[in-house]
């Protein structure tokens, strides 16, 4: 027997309709390509995405089609977000980072119809969309080519598991993998961040996504904040410490949503600059581990709150994060910050579980790591034009993180699979060695990775980029570490590095690291 | 094209057993009819869930099955919340505050399977469920009902649409009407009340739902709960302000959620104790509207913040809340009250718009009235056993309230339609002329009803509690209330009465003050 509630589908479409409706005159502010401020609202914005829809349509763009973007977060790469999504088409939004190798078979995988582009990448469009029919730069050619088209426009009623964007995964190794989001699975994953117990996004908020429109939709915000009408501020290419606290500071921006480097970066600026944030609220941290003392760094100097998230592109992203319990209340501050650092809790709708190399599901018992799976309405299913196999199973999705859950539900992620470092049968994480050494004040960065040994396998070489002050010595960092890590975890080696080897998504490569190290062979 | 995202159905049974996975040592705390406090734990709760769907099923209970429970907010009814939805049956909370025809009428036209019922209401359940197979009272006889059963259950994958619970309204004339909902309307209003712009339920929570656990659903708490691993504590039959006053202080509650009715107990008992709320950090209001004294006392005297609510047994019950904006921030307090006795804005999936009597949409300008049309995917479809024709039109329900909109998308219920007042063919709202004589400190209550009037066709008469003592005469009230309302919305007569008719859903009866006043005709 069926209930009697209304057959009434999860479209992005009703997501900027509903913003147009009832929050027409919150403000999008955009910090365009060419440089000055851009004010808009989400009732002007839904008009010109109505607009933007005419016009593909008349461009031949068809349900299914994919359109491809190359470009930062502005009001014209959100207009195409939900343009080319409402009506039916599926916005592939291109990673510039990737490299040239990757690029070119992403658009050529995808086989996009159309390619939108900013005017920083008009070189790089040139070149990666040969094949692509129609080039449109994110400029004057954008305005004349929705300027006279009527801002209204009838969505279509799709289905809601229809497709509605493609983000392309690199891997370390192999093809990029795209992931084919849908409407009920975007819908579904905006409500997911709007929860007060995740990032608790709503319409008292002034959002600044800094995480890239590139990247994994933004972490979803921009149909999130359609959903609860706050006011985004868009910071274009300038994702710099000073950039980003100008426009923090002028728009009273509360929520900040990024990765660890981006943030790096903000805190440096301040403490240089002598200024505190007084606007912000929270700081939503994630895309790669966030050192303590982060964490610190914003909630005591800044008075701001950070959320610790978790997720991957195969995840829409959000999995989970990092809330505190009331039982947590009583905790002295630093207690509260090693339950910080953990990933957090997973959001309804997201399933987590750990299983061994048996594939034998572990304990929530906050020490058993194991091989990290996830299910649930926004996760993939399988990759864009590929079956996927190995990493699906049973329903589950294998993350490649290894990870531990405890008794209330926080997941930790002491290591990637295949990053960890087994040294006489037992897993040491690389991430708590890295935080460890990040704590010294000489310290800049740190990378954790296995060296040969000849008698347990496997040892910690740990990689160090020093700071142009205080830099220890390895035998100094080495009685630092002394008191901060059982004696078995400590490195049996330390290397200094001018810099770490970085991916296009902003993390360490740490394969790079093993090969430029592999000749190290540890001995007892 | 579909996108390639797992295709995992919204069911209640997901969200029982993540709480008893990720929150399984969280608080479910109960005030037992009995008396005495019972303690127990989401995961213990999930645990009992499973042998109670086992027992159900070896008594006969299958997929679509209705099981009735005439109950108070207890564990055990929390227990048959998610045991009989979960295993695909449909679960019938009965409003014991129906009158008996009404009772009879819905126990039939349901056609219960099994009856559950809290030992308060024995005797209500032997008279009404003479046609129920088999009746189980929530005491010894359930514990022994469930006691040897196993307590794994393998949960049906069911369509996420499969009816899961069965609530009728009682319309102030004609038969009660069933609201069936389905599994997708329930986690996905769940959702909705988790939000930061909603209800902001969260882990963080210790929530009292006062509102019954048999009407709509206790506004969803339960379930959301669940999501979001949030201690509940449930208040059992004792809703007077002592009792309310005790578990909050005891249990360290931080939500409270109910109608205006029981938070009046609260307060005076406040007042008389001398005591403030000091846990408390919101508090939610809907059922009907809320006194602006209401608000301030929450907010000021006991630093609570109040969301005021807006929904009905038709959209399960979320429509709207009312949460601030950023521009608001710098108003003086005054000014934010006027705004937050709103109904508020509505929650994405809901979708609000006023038409005129003859259908025309009318503006969102916080002036033009007309009657409120909703339509969203927690909105009824139909009534149960019923084809609803009348209500729904053109894919949208008409609530029966008069309401305008404003441009910042809160919504205001100026009247229901069937109490509006008609002078002179202009609406007056019932409600701002009550809420105006609410002010007088000596009054207790007040309805503002229609009467017949020789030129204007209707004029206001205002029906008035006076409080024991500081009761105004009719014509110091009129002075009062002069400068509070224009000059042709102020009553023409004033009556005092002992008490207002009140309905079982706590609402002041106008049919019933309108007949007992017919015999007043004004003229001018």
């Amino acid at each position: 027997m069926y209930g009697n509630m209304m057959d009434q589908p999860l479209l992005i479409s009703e997501q900027i309709e509903f913003a147009a409706r009832f929050h027409g005159d919150v403000e999008i502010v955009t910090r365009s390509v060419e440089g000055p401020i851009v004010r808009s609202t989400w009732g002007k914005v839904a008009q010109r995405v109505r607009q933007l829809a005419n016009a593909l349509r008349k461009a031949g763009v068809r349900e299914g089609d994919r359109v491809a973007t190359i470009a930062w977060n502005n009001q014209r790469h959100l207009e195409l977000y939900f343009a080319v999504s409402s009506m039916g088409a599926v916005l592939h939004t291109i990673n510039p980072r990737l490299l040239p190798d990757q690029l070119d078979y992403v658009v050529n995988h995808a086989k996009d119809r159309v390619l939108f582009f900013d005017t920083t990448f008009a070189k790089l469009a040139e070149v990666i969309g040969k094949r692509v029919p129609l080039h449109i730069a994110l400029d004057d050619a954008y305005e004349a080519f929705i300027a006279n088209e009527s801002s209204e426009f009838s969505w279509p009623a799709l289905d809601e598991k229809t497709a509605s964007s493609l983000c392309y995964t690199s891997g370390t190794s192999g093809e990029p993998k795209g992931v084919l989001y849908s409407h009920r699975s975007t819908v579904l994953h905006s409500y997911a961040i709007c929860m007060a117990d995740a990032l608790a996004l709503s319409g008292a908020d002034v959002i600044i996504p800094v995480v890239p429109m590139f990247h994994v939709n933004a972490w979803g915000v921009p149909y999130a904040a359609a959903m609860v009408g706050a006011k985004l501020v868009l910071p274009g290419p300038g994702l710099d410490g000073k950039n980003l606290l100008e426009l923090i500071t002028t728009e009273g921006v509360t929520s900040l949503l990024g990765v660890p480097t981006v943030w790096m970066n903000l805190l440096t600026h301040l403490k240089s600059a002598g200024q505190t944030l007084t606007t912000v609220k929270k700081v939503v941290i994630g895309g790669s581990a966030c050192p303590p003392s982060m964490v610190e760094a914003f909630e005591r100097e800044h008075n701001a709150r950070v959320i610790h998230a978790w997720g991957m592109t195969e995840t829409s992203p959000l999995g989970t994060a990092n809330l505190m319990l009331p039982k947590h209340e009583a905790l002295p501050y630093d207690e509260t910050l090693k339950i910080k650092l953990k990933q957090g809790r997973p959001i309804f709708g997201i399933d987590l579980r750990i299983v061994d190399e048996e594939g034998a599901v572990l304990p929530h018992d906050g020490v058993s790591a194991g091989d990290l799976q996830v299910r649930g309405p926004w996760v993939a299913s399988r990759y864009y034009g590929d079956d996927g196999i190995g990493l699906w199973r049973d329903g589950w999705f294998t993350t490649g993180d290894i990870a531990t859950i405890d008794s209330d539900g926080y997941m930790q992620i002491t290591d990637r699979s295949k990053d960890v470092i087994k040294s006489g049968g037992e897993w040491i994480s690389s991430i708590d060695l890295e935080n460890a050494a990040m704590q010294h004040p000489g310290v800049a960065q740190a990378a954790a990775i296995a060296a040969k040994h000849d008698k347990w396998g496997e040892r910690p070489l740990l990689v160090v980029v020093g700071r142009a002050q205080g830099a220890p010595s390895a035998e100094a960092l080495q009685t630092f570490l002394a008191d901060k890590l059982v004696k078995w975890w400590r490195p049996d080696a330390i290397e200094f590095v001018d810099a770490l080897p970085i991916g296009p998504t902003g993390k360490v490569l740490k394969r790079e690291l093993r090969e430029r190290f592999a000749h190290i062979v540890l001995s007892a």
